[in-house]
């Protein structure tokens, strides 16, 4: 066991949310506990409960962490294509590749709830914004017409279907019978919905 | 403690699935375990394993009964309008209050996996199918022309975004940031994909 004053609180924080990714990594959410966290930076969960309130705080430095990997592997694909259509599809094929590499940590940010009495910090909620940030930029490049408004609900609408249809998917819930890949379904989605977007809005 | 003979198989079976279902509701998907099963029905965890193969096979028995219950409230709704479109609305409104008042089943019914050596059965697969096939009725009311396996296609794209709209606007994913409800997001969204595939198949 390390001593408190071995690491700073930042440090034990940052060891902290290592050691639970690659944990939730090997053995998915279920076999996440604060004690196998404490044991594999070597501390107590006495000293793992002076740097974060409980274990569902902890948890939220995880999904945070997998909000900016997850916002990083979609946007390395904003700058591969010009068409603003094709970036979004490129865009959700990442997001969906990201589920796939990284089931655990994608399951733990979308099941992970805060107790009613902790609220969402607002640096989190910053971070899912920006994730939405990502996808409204070529949203916006097809559609500069849109007020802020009108795109931040596109921006959600769009997003609804991609990340429903990896949530579904992978989950075998979609029974495609063979007859598509979950990625032609999911390109096709985004086509359909842009289609319908600018129909609605009386655009095209 | 009950004797093994004071309920046939199937008894046992629904006394299992019903016990569940008051645990989920009760305690949450982490507050489900074999023990407490078999604790509320008053047999030993041995007697439940010899009427399930594990805690899986029970859990699959579960979500067999939540699509069963997910199905009947959304169908509930299709007799309610005559306008195809409008019905499919309702039907995803449907579908976001029963994800809201059963949380904890909607939950386990997407976060559930089968060990990888133990394939869905085709029962559980066909109870996924007709779920969708409730859904697919109103869209080929309203494209007659459309053959079944773009039907197929269209039901699987249009349920995920609803889908996908409840799963993140639930987990406090969406950051509507208090400008639109989430119900108005999803009929929107329903909207917009049924313009943008009319569009796409060249039929608006």
């Amino acid at each position: 066991m390390a001593r408190r004053s071995d690491h700073s609180r930042e440090q034990l924080q940052q060891m902290a949310i290592s050691a639970a990714i690659a944990i939730l990594n090997e053995h998915g959410v279920a076999g996440l506990s604060a004690r196998k966290v404490a044991k594999s930076i070597g501390y107590t969960v006495g000293t793992l409960y002076l740097v974060f309130k409980n274990l569902d705080e902890l948890l939220l430095y995880v999904n945070a962490a997998t909000l900016d990997d997850l916002q990083r592997a979609i946007m390395q694909e904003a700058n591969v294509h010009t068409d603003p259509a094709q970036i979004l599809k490129t865009m959700a094929l990442a997001y969906l590749r990201y589920a796939q590499q990284h089931s655990a940590r994608w399951s733990l940010l979308f099941s992970h709830r805060l107790p009613a009495n902790q609220p969402i910090p607002a640096w989190f909620e910053q971070k899912i914004t920006s994730v939405f940030d990502g996808v409204k930029m070529p949203l916006q490049q097809l559609h500069p017409e849109l007020n802020e408004s009108a795109l931040l609900q596109a921006t959600r609408e769009l997003w609804s279907g991609v990340h429903g249809a990896c949530d579904l998917g992978l989950s075998d819930k979609l029974n495609l019978g063979g007859r598509f890949k979950l990625e032609e379904l999911i390109e096709s989605f985004v086509e359909n919905y842009l289609f319908g977007f600018a129909k609605s809005k009386g655009i095209a």
